[in-house]
């Protein structure tokens, strides 16, 4: 307007996200941030992976500026919040918790370009050629809780893979989340990036998640992480494509041919390493045969690891210590040290508990039998199907990825781990000297 | 229930798609073809190619077989519509039409498996070898209108891809839908697969299409097969992850470094091949350098095969007869013979058109300078780009896909032409000797 001062008090970079005010809900929001995001990504596309990864550096050396006013807006958080011990610890940043998100982000520069990879390549008899490229999604919606490292790791992924991202963090983690992304962003600008390639949602308004579960045209993929109620609600009302698992309830399948030793290694592994991770077995699955002489030597492994137990009458039978399962139990994720115990009557029997329970995650059999193994692998219908190996293995670094932005159990883009090329889509190139259709 | 008769008037064929009725709303309808598809397409999942093809076989042999029931459901249709002629046809089958579709089954069995495709292939420090496995994407909803014939060729893709379908066709070929559906049955049974793998949504429900959209969970996919609103409502409120074009707003761009004769022989075949394909060019961008002498030539061309124009003020300095466009005429997709044209000032130009115009669906450059080429194929952000071709070539069969259910301008999945291997999702096997996750 002529003669106001407007332009002064709107400096250019809120211009593509306007600050929260009463006046702007989060539908309008998140318009506004989606079409910078979009802009931005365009630029994002046509970057070189050069300068992908000089701003993957200068962002980690923002954080590192910014440590101590991420540290200030952290404690604030921290402050305001009233809940468990274990949420406020995984909400708490210290320095070295700086550092290492910092690191997150060189680490992510030092992997492989994801974008401008030919997946295919060939000629018609018309003489055209035509080839798959790698290119990137566009706009990435993150919805996440608690951890406020979360924002920075998916950042530094989208940015690798050439998408813009908007991130909607935990509300009590929304101060520590809008400090990091200040941070980011100025590593961004040092490096010639558009900030909106990294925009963070007002989190105090928890109407975002809606308008972003709604924003079909907006965004072009949603990536829930969080726990089973927020994932499983983004899974039922979004109208954009998610990537996502809402949990992970992974079998582990002794086989009557299986090497017993292996067996025990592997289930104790499989449970116990770890037993909070999507991909720890849930539930046991052993053949009647092997059974008797196997489990009572499965169970004590686990009890001497501090592993409970929920069997069926079956198992009970032949280790009667074991305590009785519920039919409810064969359809929980525990995500704690107890495992459901079944006996089963071969492979068939096996799939088919499974596919009864099972999430579509990591199943896992165990057997010296080529053909036992074949038959299983090819018969179950998760993400990720392993013979002779602990389905803790079902992780983005252990496949090789450098690092991963989540785990689908959806069926379509990519299932399994989801790291770099996951976040990568693909376009046609087709190059001809005049053909017509005839 | 004890005593009833209930059994005997419900064959088990109708177990798992019961017949319409008033207890029966949408919803549950599709609820229990869901969990019979779910079923039926685990059995599918691990059949071979050679029983999926001899299912296709008889497939076909089952149209030609009910080709009286078929015309005859499809002459009520007929009767019963009451709307446009051109309409009329596309609903009216004959027995070459009949025949048409079975010899679609054939040709889609004769095409390569698309399952069990190992697309990666490596082994891990440890000893872990992952293979990532072209698999089954499961369920699919398809939603189409008019032609009977979208049914049977769907039907074909599914099966062969080892997906389990269920058809939502328009309630003006509803009887036509069935009958093709029991044909289609009959040969899945003399194949030994289970009818559920295809089914048909009872057509005169409108309320199915919204329980289908709503089905996350029950459907993997929705592939919408039909008019621009269809399509955009759809993609609007699906649940589900939907693959589709809602429009190919296709664009040629003239490069000042353009051959004149190729550029006048390809944007001739782009326009007015045929201009009901979503692949049409609907906008002609040309270099102002080049404008002055290649515009008339263009437009004589094109004037000659019966086109109409749309142009801006500078390409109707150029060529006056031109009627001037209004701004909507860019964003408009004609889907007949009227082109829109713009003169542009270079690459930059042409590309910041598109990005603002265009659906992301199929554009062209034109040109002998191989580095505006370069900069336009990296630059433009749809799923086909072409360079010297005509953009009539976003097609499945000339992508040499053998054949397509449709076009997809999302962003995640697939892009361009949906053939067979776009009907697939991967799933990954790892084999191992025992190791367990450090």
């Amino acid at each position: 307007m002529a003669g106001s001062n407007k332009t002064e008090s709107t400096p250019l970079e809120t211009a593509h996200f306007p600050r929260h005010s009463a006046a702007m809900d989060a539908t309008q929001h998140l318009q506004h941030a989606a079409v910078a995001a979009r802009s931005a990504g365009r630029i994002l596309a046509r970057s070189s992976a050069e300068q992908r990864n000089t701003a993957l550096h200068a962002m980690a050396g923002g954080l590192r500026a910014a440590q101590s006013e991420i540290l200030a807006a952290n404690a604030a958080d921290v402050a305001a919040y009233d809940g468990t011990a274990a949420f406020r610890d995984r909400l708490t940043l210290n320095p070295a918790r700086v550092e290492a998100m910092a690191k997150g982000l060189e680490d992510v520069a030092a992997l492989p370009d994801p974008l401008d990879r030919t997946l295919a390549d060939w000629t018609r008899p018309n003489g055209l050629r035509i080839r798959r490229i790698a290119a990137p999604i566009g706009v990435i919606g993150m919805i996440y809780e608690s951890r406020p490292n979360v924002g920075a790791d998916a950042s530094a992924l989208c940015l690798k893979s050439g998408n813009a991202v908007i991130l909607r963090g935990g509300s009590d983690s929304a101060q520590s989340a809008a400090a990091i992304n200040a941070a980011l962003q100025s590593g961004l600008t040092a490096a010639g990036l558009p900030t909106a390639c990294v925009q963070v949602a007002p989190n105090a308004d928890r109407a975002y998640v809606a308008a972003m579960l709604a924003g079909a045209g907006l965004l072009d993929l949603i990536i829930p992480r969080g726990g089973k109620s927020l994932v499983e609600r983004v899974q039922r009302d979004a109208r954009v494509p998610v990537l996502a698992h809402a949990e992970g309830l992974c079998h582990t399948y002794v086989h009557a041919a299986a090497d017993p030793d292996m067996a025990r290694k592997v289930v104790a592994n499989a449970k116990m390493r770890r037993t909070g991770i999507c991909g720890a077995t849930e539930t046991l699955l052993i053949d009647r045969a092997i059974a008797p002489s196997l489990l009572p030597l499965i169970a004590e492994d686990l009890r001497a690891l501090g592993c409970d137990f929920r069997a069926d009458g079956d198992a009970r039978a032949i280790v009667p210590t074991m305590p009785a399962a519920e039919p409810k139990d064969f359809d929980t994720e525990w995500l704690d040290a107890i495992i459901s115990v079944a006996v089963v009557d071969g492979v068939d029997a096996a799939l088919a508990h499974i596919a009864r329970h099972g999430s579509e995650h990591t199943d896992a059999i165990i057997t010296a039998d080529a053909d036992a193994a074949d038959r299983f692998l090819r018969g179950v219908d998760g993400a990720v199907a392993l013979w002779n190996a602990s389905t803790q293995f079902c992780d983005g670094g252990e496949f090789g990825f450098g690092a991963e932005i989540g785990i689908a159990t959806g069926r379509i883009h990519a299932r399994g781990p989801v790291g770099l090329e996951q976040l990568t889509t693909y376009r046609y190139i087709v190059t001809g000297n005049g053909q017509v259709r005839p």
